[in-house]
């Protein structure tokens, strides 16, 4: 299991008139959160991309608990509970506000998809070590 | 059970890099679904508002299985599947492409809330007598 | 001079805290109703970049004078003043409300270019005899 | 004249299929550089809405120069040529890449209004001070 953590400030363009952050916007966070563990790793998601590899979301599962407030410094929990050897790659994500107050919580599931022949496949095998490196550290 | 249906063109903006519509944009597409099938029991979100009342989205499920492309004119079918007596709301969506393929399954769960105090309610009694109109018709 | 209206109704997720239409919002308001104005030339921006060539914005000027509110049924005027004989279009718009008050008035500036080669290129002539169609119908 | 420097990582959610960042999300990326202008002078946007006093756009221009990338970490400089001393705030800003190559400049107007009547209004007298002195240090 890999855990990693990332803060995003909410922005005035992310509330709506209910005065919290509209919920479609967790989908935004819930990116950038796996755009750093995935830093974390050693790597980018851009270079994935750069592999001829993109990863479309199949699955977003999303609990509100909390609302976001603009201008909160959240910090959003990443979980990748399983190495991803196959087509198949899910994270899940824990918002929480400034005062530790768990917020949002959800799951993305995502393919590992040949960009030019829309193939299903796996990571680029140095990308998967160096998750296999942090999973084991 | 009542269904409607609703139209929406996507956007440029509403694409990203990989030419498809960005996942993310699918809950502001069932937010439109949802307000013009509200719309169709003889009222709207705006009113549910101005009677004191908000719905904040407690709970968000998608299932994408293909994707949506710019200019793209999508129908939205929506369902409610029980009459909402109580706090809770659920809304059914699926997403059609112009070929009838179905793109994205997706659920919304929301909360009847009272804007001030934040305690659970439920619909004001002559919003619930048309959607119960509409079960019986 | 050709003038086209298109019509946008105010999505929630469009709001925020100030309870009217967050201001980058109209960014997308204006592409909705460009793409309107050039397809009842009787072709669609689509089109233009399957003919290999992409529209990038490089200016945006905007004023606000009065804003727009949640499930406002918006009607966008856009206006095209002179015919694009070389690589720049010039979109200018207005935005009214229901009660026909001027809420916003925007002027878009794009440049025609080759997708692959990133040079300054014209309208596909068809596209462009149509245009003038339209200018002296 | 005061000058602050912010950082803003691109996300995914922010390209288009042109490749690049959506013109109208550069509204979001000035936003987030104001409001850490302001925190910059020793309070935050949001203390100046709990004060009673909102700052709607009046008037935004951009020009576009070169395009921004998905996961580009771009610095944008805010600049407040003078001191804000009757309802109207100017900012300017500035959009560089990773290699310091301009991409975007912008001009932000910004009334102070009173959130309950409406009526103009300046910056509570304990902010100006913070401000004045940032311009004399």
């Amino acid at each position: 299991m890999i855990e990693t953590t990332t803060q995003i400030r909410v922005r005035y363009a992310e509330t709506d008139q209910m005065n919290v952050v509209y919920h479609g916007n967790y989908a935004q966070y819930f990116e950038v959160a796996r755009a750093e563990c995935i830093r974390e790793f050693g790597f980018t998601y851009k270079q994935i991309e750069e592999f001829g590899v993109v990863m479309p979301i199949v699955e977003l599962n999303i609990k509100f608990i909390r609302p976001a407030h603009y201008d909160d410094l959240l910090t959003i929990k990443t979980t990748l509970k399983t190495l991803p050897e196959n087509h198949i790659m899910e994270f899940y994500h824990e918002v929480y506000n400034e005062e530790g107050k768990l917020l949002t919580m959800g799951k993305v599931v995502l393919y590992l998809i040949k960009a030019n022949t829309k193939e299903k496949t796996t990571l680029p095998k140095e990308m998967l070590e160096k998750i296999k490196y942090k999973f084991i550290v």
